[in-house]
């Protein structure tokens, strides 16, 4: 791994070499994952073909599967009442599913809306039902989590829906919320980085392709009373009990079996507490860096502020084109904010070494004192 | 690669080596590709990261995606009225998005019902609306295609939905259907293994584990002014318009890599007109192996044999059981049919060497001499 030095090199980084990866999503995965699905190319284990040229139906491949399914538990410690699916579409897909499920036609639902993407939920929503904003911040541009007390909560809903925490946006909740009716959260950037309190939860729901796997696979964790709520007849695909009670499709093999490998990685680290002072620990240090100075700006309130996508602005927006280009340079990649809100973003997602974090600091210290 | 021989070997095959893959899906990619696979990990050409680690809007990925693109349209020959969709969830997915766009809540659409794949479809279109069964085989196990002037058509359907390769019954269509309304096909287990006529197609759907790549990316081929028929308002990621009109979410990055590299392999190797003569040579030899003998029997009309899936029986299940287990300690593996119909089934997809159907064949010729 190539690391930036904080004076300006004169040739740019070698892309050849894994660089320091601050990507949004697809993000970067640990190495000796990488590593280890290369040496099962083109053979996996003792099967006589690769992983992804196998039954779904295989002993092989059903090893692979249980073993990720049963990591995810571990990790996140659930008990037998909880159902883990590997399912395909992303969190875009799941927008659509959780109502189709779970809005009954003459009921409601609730959402609390803190970014870009608990704004498309609710989009997805109001198609099948009634979908109701509980709280937002969206008037201050999603610079906060809007707190529990103040969340206007219908207590016939079928259940809330929240965000726990914003890609674009970089905001995060500190709490999981524990409420009346059943949590629906979408976790996909946060998912695994962090011990959950799921006791609340109905249903959480995460895209692998931030801190669990490479895009292309779902995993959605559901409670066995909240699946009993659900509507019926549904589409057999769309339908959570469908994938509850059987392995009914073909999943995405290889993305799941690079899951597993990533799993098998996070619980040898010591699992999501571990994870989670080292993440705490990397988002302090970009933090600290940013509220040292009046060059750096955080988009974000700092009690709501995410571990895992941390957003700022500099004084201009020439300068951050400029900020985006010389880290490029020094092999600090994919710095640049969502094309919706503009600015910086590193995510410092669970596989970002803490030593990208030490090279990004450099750099926003080496960056001000030169334009500063 | 393993040669089998057709003397009883006494120590089973070597699994850590590549061995002769009749596996139905997910199923055989060409080794070419797993190796161009492994040596681009981790780092893929001069990006600083593996494939599987950037945006999916940066202009590698995007590179990528439009190469698959344009080699699928280039394969058939499709001109510019037709979009070339990566979508996710299989055929399963498609048995429901198919009606969900284009079965109008007041009419109807009839569906030629020729295996385990159509009869699945067809109950997914009951769901949505009115679905008629045109023609079916279904009294005859699925032995052979209804000829098109038998079909009961409705003149008034929205479309009609053929499944043109059936991967567990071992049939396939021996005409490219044209009528008076579009056709939809299902072609998952065809794929790119022969040229196509798709005038009369409004939309042909493929999931990629069989011909095109690894499991987990759906090839949707929609022509533009079928498209344009859809109903509205979809759900954002069921809207086929969605993905014609722009990348809209996150697409399996890894999968459509991996279809990019075997659309490739196809294309150097002459495209679907060579692939598919010796797709043809490839079945012919099984398939004289069966009507060479009493000893197997095929389980399909002749004439609707399919080249891809070929399915046959032994003269009792105790000897398939055997069958099965020979061929595998010989390293032909996966040549059991699907648990819906029992028997053998060698499916002999586009990247399955023509060295291991003389392998198989010469397994069938000393097993018939053994216990025949």
């Amino acid at each position: 791994m190539q690391v930036a030095d904080s004076d300006t090199p004169t040739t740019p980084a070698d892309r050849t070499q894994r660089l320091y990866n601050f990507s949004a999503g697809p993000a970067v995965l640990p190495e000796q994952v990488l590593l280890e699905a290369r040496d099962e190319l083109p053979v996996y284990d003792h099967v006589g073909a690769s992983i992804m040229e196998i039954s779904h139906r295989s002993a092989a491949y059903d090893e692979v599967e249980e073993s990720a399914r049963r990591l995810i538990k571990k990790l996140l410690g659930l008990g037998d009442d909880w159902h883990v699916l590997f399912l395909q579409g992303g969190a875009s897909m799941q927008f659509h599913q959780v109502p189709l499920n779970f809005l009954p036609e003459d009921g409601t639902a609730d959402y609390v809306v803190t970014g870009r993407w608990g704004s498309k939920a609710i989009k997805e929503a109001k198609l099948i039902g009634s979908a109701r904003v509980a709280a937002s911040s969206e008037a201050d541009h999603f610079a906060h989590i809007p707190p529990e007390h103040t969340w206007d909560l219908d207590p016939d809903a079928a259940y809330v829906h929240v965000t726990t925490n914003e890609t674009v946006n970089g905001n995060q909740f500190s709490w999981d919320p524990s409420l009346d009716v059943p949590v629906v959260t979408d976790a996909s950037s946060e998912f695994l980085s962090r011990p959950m309190d799921v006791e609340g939860y109905g249903l959480i729901y995460a895209g692998a392709q931030k801190n669990l796997g490479p895009a292309g696979v779902t995993v959605v964790l559901v409670r066995e009373s909240f699946l009993e709520a659900r509507k019926q007849p549904l589409p057999t695909m769309l339908d959570y009990g469908t994938h509850a009670e059987r392995r009914f499709n073909t999943p995405p093999v290889f993305p799941i079996y690079m899951v597993e490998k990533v799993c098998r990685w996070l619980d040898e680290l010591g699992g999501v507490e571990a994870i989670h002072t080292i993440n705490q620990r990397k988002a302090k240090k970009v933090y600290n860096a940013i509220d040292g100075t009046d060059f750096y700006r955080g988009t974000v309130d700092p009690k709501d502020r995410s571990t895992m996508n941390v957003t700022f602005r500099l004084p201009s927006e020439e300068l951050e084109t400029k900020f985006i280009k010389e880290a490029e340079h020094r092999g600090l990649l994919s710095l640049k904010g969502h094309r919706s809100v503009g600015g910086i973003r590193a995510s410092l997602y669970n596989a970002l070494p803490e030593a990208a974090v030490d090279a990004l600091v450099d750099f926003m210290d080496a960056f001000e004192r030169q334009y500063g």
